[in-house]
């Protein structure tokens, strides 16, 4: 912020008296709608002082007209806003993940292009005229629907958010990866639209012993998970649209569930088959993945929901170097249980905490957004979060978190990360607890 | 829909020993985490009698890998949910607009890539390096700020709609043109970050006669408008975030303002100066545009509210025909003098209204998603909505509107819409009143 050496007198030339006389006349602060001559003549704005310095090119010539892009893209200046993966976590990309570039983000909406991605066998590119859902099992009768079929069903519209229940994964044994887009990028926020699956269900007639529901995909894995009855018919929506418009390809398109506050795994893109049975079925995904390994050889299993948790998207390893004065610390909360009710930010690794603004909406299991701002004196920072959700419950350190499940977990790490921001205001991962 | 010949057992084989043994010991309806022995066998879902008919294509290969679209873009199957734009509404695309497909859209969040569009000499390319907003006039101390001096205030989130003036301008004179994305498609709805313009004015610091500010774009138009002091305090906004990302190039890249409530013109993009006065500056787009010409010669003048509006975005001229039995009605509502707290539907022209379910969150000046479901029997329809405001002001017919302005106008049309719906499910444009 620069100081400008102003020297124009306020107001452009040619409009004092007009300006004046219809000032008087109006009261325009009052915001009243008032009557003026037609026609009366516009003044320009033509002083050459009242314009900042260096006139930029895009100003002296015309720029590209409407719909040269009828689907837009961001600018030319933004190309390295992008989902990345990182080739060696996987064995392929058909069978990986990309991260959501959090710390290029603010507010709480994910931009359709920006959602990660977890595939488990590449992205099936369903045609929407051939798009079938079954539902069938403990029912009264088996129905099959188009994707016309569910958008003649009353519909919802709510945000929440989505997070793999591998995020933070590698950071269970200590900081892993030097950047919030990895060690927390999976996660998104977006507004669905939707038939409330309960709708469905009840259109297929539930019979008395209806206690669970198997979701199925279409993609080439078939990915399948058990859903108890009481979330089927609690919250769960058949969506179809993200933001406004259909589901991209790699989000599920044309139809998923979206099962809020539980672990992403759950949330069945391409689905194409619903199951309703009297118990769970054990899939692959429930039992040699997505259950957690502890000590003593036993597995945690069934551990849906995603507890609450939050990080520090900026500063962070990938933004630019904090520069000392007024610093803005800003970050996403979210929890499976409810709303974030708080936000805590610590600038010394822990041992004192301040509460954060959360600004913008706050919805139940979607993301909230929070600020601290404090003038940074370039002494060194341990730069930490913690969320409080409406349970009362309280993000935990990651050590807390080791001590009950030791360290060979992959899923459900909601530890409190950790930032240092050194004396140079470089950012970097690190651990502390 | 279609009701399934379901023979299969309601369980996969294989699953009924270990699937009871586990039940039994645990409740999972409870919804509590258990432990269950590590390395469980995962039983296989190969009972093909479970399978939907027709095992489609795409589950029978591996699809893309993730990250091979790092930001992500629409199904093939969706090309044509796009902005468009009417050749002959202006000379030049340059100088034009194009319209939000809001037939394609559902709930309440406009994808950026959708976002309506209108420029006056084009699409600025703005390298946001060489980015400065000059702040000067009646201030104590002009300022020049580059884009990471506006990153470094405090901001917030806000979701607001914004609408242009124009919109609904070809209805003055009767039904015009066949959709909503050509009759209301100049609005759309999106997540700001950026900082209250209130912030930087008192950073600057304002003159006791400072009554008024002069925005004006970078773009080669040099767009202007004067905004009353009073509002420039209560909630605009220097915006240089939608919904999440950096603002698009043709949304004002890369900062804008947000005159939240007040018609899209004031929005000025690419803001480069805002010039601080004791009267209104009458540019062009205050006398010339922007203004609307009554029958008497006159012309009201500093018209900014856009009033309460709704229209249904479905059943409506570019979505498919509508068919007999369960049908929905959607549609948006907006105001930009407070919230929409009610939303009615008429299905015979206005005789009879019907209260219809807003779903999804109501924000202030934002729009809110409404849907009045029923049973259609074939007979047709005359199809209506109207907005009831937070401040009891109920949406107007278009005769009553023309009785007070006359026909001469373009802005500001914020009458009732009306589609009829034939016999046949064909939808059209017509007048009633």
């Amino acid at each position: 912020m620069t100081k400008v050496d102003d020297t124009s007198s306020g107001r452009p030339r040619g409009n004092d008296a007009a300006g004046k006389a219809r000032t008087s006349r109006r009261g325009f602060l009052a915001g009243a709608a008032g009557l003026a001559a037609a026609g009366a003549a516009a003044p320009a704005l033509g002083n050459p002082k009242n314009q900042p310095p260096n006139v930029a090119d895009w100003t002296k010539a015309l720029g590209d007209g409407v719909a040269t892009r009828p689907y837009g893209h961001p600018s030319q200046f933004e190309k390295e806003v992008v989902r990345r993966d990182v080739q060696w976590l996987t064995a392929s990309r058909e069978s990986s993940v990309s991260f959501t570039p959090l710390h290029e983000l603010d507010g709480i909406i994910t931009p359709n292009g920006l959602c990660f991605e977890r595939h488990h066998s590449g992205i099936a590119e369903v045609d929407p005229a051939d798009y079938r859902l079954m539902i069938h099992g403990l029912v009264d009768k088996p129905l099959l629907f188009t994707l016309d079929d569910l958008k003649r069903f009353p519909r919802v519209n709510k945000i929440y958010f989505l997070e793999c229940a591998a995020n933070s994964g590698m950071e269970w044994r200590g900081a892993q990866l030097n950047g919030c887009q990895y060690t927390h990028g999976m996660v998104h926020c977006v507004m669905y639209t939707g038939v409330p699956l309960k709708v469905l269900l009840e259109e297929a007639g539930l019979k008395s012993n209806a206690k669970w529901i198997m979701a199925e995909g279409g993609d080439a894995a078939a990915m399948n998970r058990s859903v108890p009855m009481a979330k089927a018919l609690e919250d769960c929506i058949v969506a179809y649209r993200m933001n406004g418009e259909m589901l991209r390809p790699e989000n599920g398109y044309p139809a998923r569930l979206v099962v809020p506050g539980w672990e992403g795994n759950m949330w069945v893109k391409w689905l194409r088959r619903i199951k309703v049975g009297d118990e769970p079925w054990f899939t692959r995904e429930e039992t040699s993945k997505y259950t957690d390994l502890l000590e003593s050889g036993k597995a945690r299993q069934f551990t849906w929901v995603m507890d609450a948790k939050s990080v520090i998207t900026s500063p962070s390893p990938q933004v630019a170097k904090v520069r000392k004065g007024f610093t803005i610390v800003s970050g996403l909360a979210w929890s499976g249980r409810g709303t974030v009710k708080r936000v805590d930010v610590s600038l010394d690794g822990g041992r004192n905490w301040r509460e954060a603004r959360i600004d913008g909406p706050v919805f139940d299991k979607a993301c909230v957004r929070f600020y601290y701002e404090f003038d940074w004196n370039g002494q060194p920072l341990l730069l930490q979060s913690r969320a409080i959700d409406s349970t009362g419950y309280v993000q935990p350190s990651k050590d807390d978190l080791r001590k009950v499940r030791g360290v060979n977990s992959i899923y459900h790490n909601n530890g409190i990360q950790t930032w240092h921001v050194k004396a140079d205001g470089e950012v970097e991962n690190v651990e502390v607890g």
